[in-house]
């Protein structure tokens, strides 16, 4: 794990680094030391790990005591990309324009995606946990979109994940990985969602195995998630990390 | 407003008053002097204004500086039942025995109380709101079930009241009154509700004209509302009225 800069302000200090070949970001309370709760932030697809809304996110949880880390997935931000991805990525723009499912098409995708990105987060939370400030302490997983679509076969695959934020995405290819999930679940819905129906995405709550899952829908499309859930989300992991 | 006892502990004082013919209960912080934010708090079918899910319910929002106040519904708890309740109840009862549509048969009942508790409830809201310790304040209802199909045409009819929590019940006879509404709503589903048809919920949730909702679903029954949810609504109240 190499660290390539870090600043401190408001309180929160931003850490970004590399491990092997995976770009990541560090927030922590300013003078942290000593074992945390930590979140791993999974972004959207076309994102990034400094995007700004993960960023945001980031800031306030770091100023609430947790460690949080995001990092680039495969094929996005820093990382270079390879000749299937931009296929895919043809392939499923040229789709939707066409009109068709674009569950099954964001699927596919992710399916691409899932192997590598499980791995990488796997190899960041035993790095980061390593850090004096994160340590062994309770860890949760907080993605929209791609960053559901990729976190439910991480949690489902990763024992050390105990709570979950997740959302803005159907049930398409997941069905089997969210049976696996027996943490609890905090599911985001936009109501009026354009890129996800809302059947599928309430077959994706349904799938999950967690005793305790709690579905938020909330008016407007992919994009307009309120930004009390940001806190909504903060007073979840406070609730089963700390 | 004739105020029949006082007691005080965990820093909470509870009064329980008549007004006319309307038994109630306040709860303040102790000490409490001037202005603060009230809560209004509707109880189910069959309960009373001291049952206890509504007094743990109050006693946390006043520790955290509300002023609550809850009152019997018609026909409930220490007020007279007339016969034409008693009929209506019987009713009710026979007609979910033999199986008919549940919604309507509530629906039936909440219409026959709604008139009186709305005209209850304002009466009350404005005595509470002339003393020193609850003051003209922002005012919020919280109600489910049928503290939600009488608070419906409450908030529908009262400018006073400035965000609602609300939920398990259908749109059965409500569709008019909800797209009156256009406070803020939080509004709680049980996924599992032997009571409550799914898509009569959701039916319920998208009649309501608020620009601001957010639905909470959770597994399980009628009865079974997670006790998270009491502190959602809390923060839900502390966004929109403090």
């Amino acid at each position: 794990m190499r660290f390539i800069s870090r600043t401190s302000s408001d309180g929160v200090t931003e850490q970004f680094f590399t491990l092997d070949e995976i770009p990541g970001v560090l927030w922590t309370p300013e003078d942290a030391s000593g074992p945390r709760p930590l979140i791993l932030l999974g972004h959207g697809g076309g994102q990034h790990k400094a995007a700004p809304n993960t960023v945001t996110r980031a800031r306030r949880y770091a100023a609430e005591g947790f460690a949080v880390v995001a990092i680039d997935a495969p094929n996005h931000g820093d990382r270079p990309k390879d000749e299937e991805f931009g296929r895919m990525a043809a392939h499923m723009r040229a789709g939707m324009a066409a009109g068709e499912d674009p569950g099954a098409l964001v699927a596919t995708m992710h399916s691409h995606l899932a192997r590598q990105a499980v791995a990488d987060w796997q190899a960041v939370l035993t790095a980061v946990q390593s850090l004096d400030q994160v340590g062994a302490g309770p860890v949760g997983y907080c993605g929209m979109s791609m960053g559901c679509g990729l976190g439910i076969p991480l949690i489902a695959a990763e024992p050390r994940i105990r709570a979950a934020v997740l959302g803005l995405l159907g049930v398409h290819g997941l069905t089997e990985d969210a049976a696996r999930i027996t943490v609890p679940v905090q599911f985001l819905v936009q109501w009026d969602d354009q890129m996800v129906p809302r059947d599928q995405s309430l077959a994706l709550f349904d799938a999950f195995a967690a005793p305790e899952k709690t579905l938020h829908a909330n008016p407007g499309k992919h994009g307009d998630v309120p930004s009390f859930e940001v806190d909504s989300a903060l007073q979840f992991f406070a609730r089963h990390l700390n």
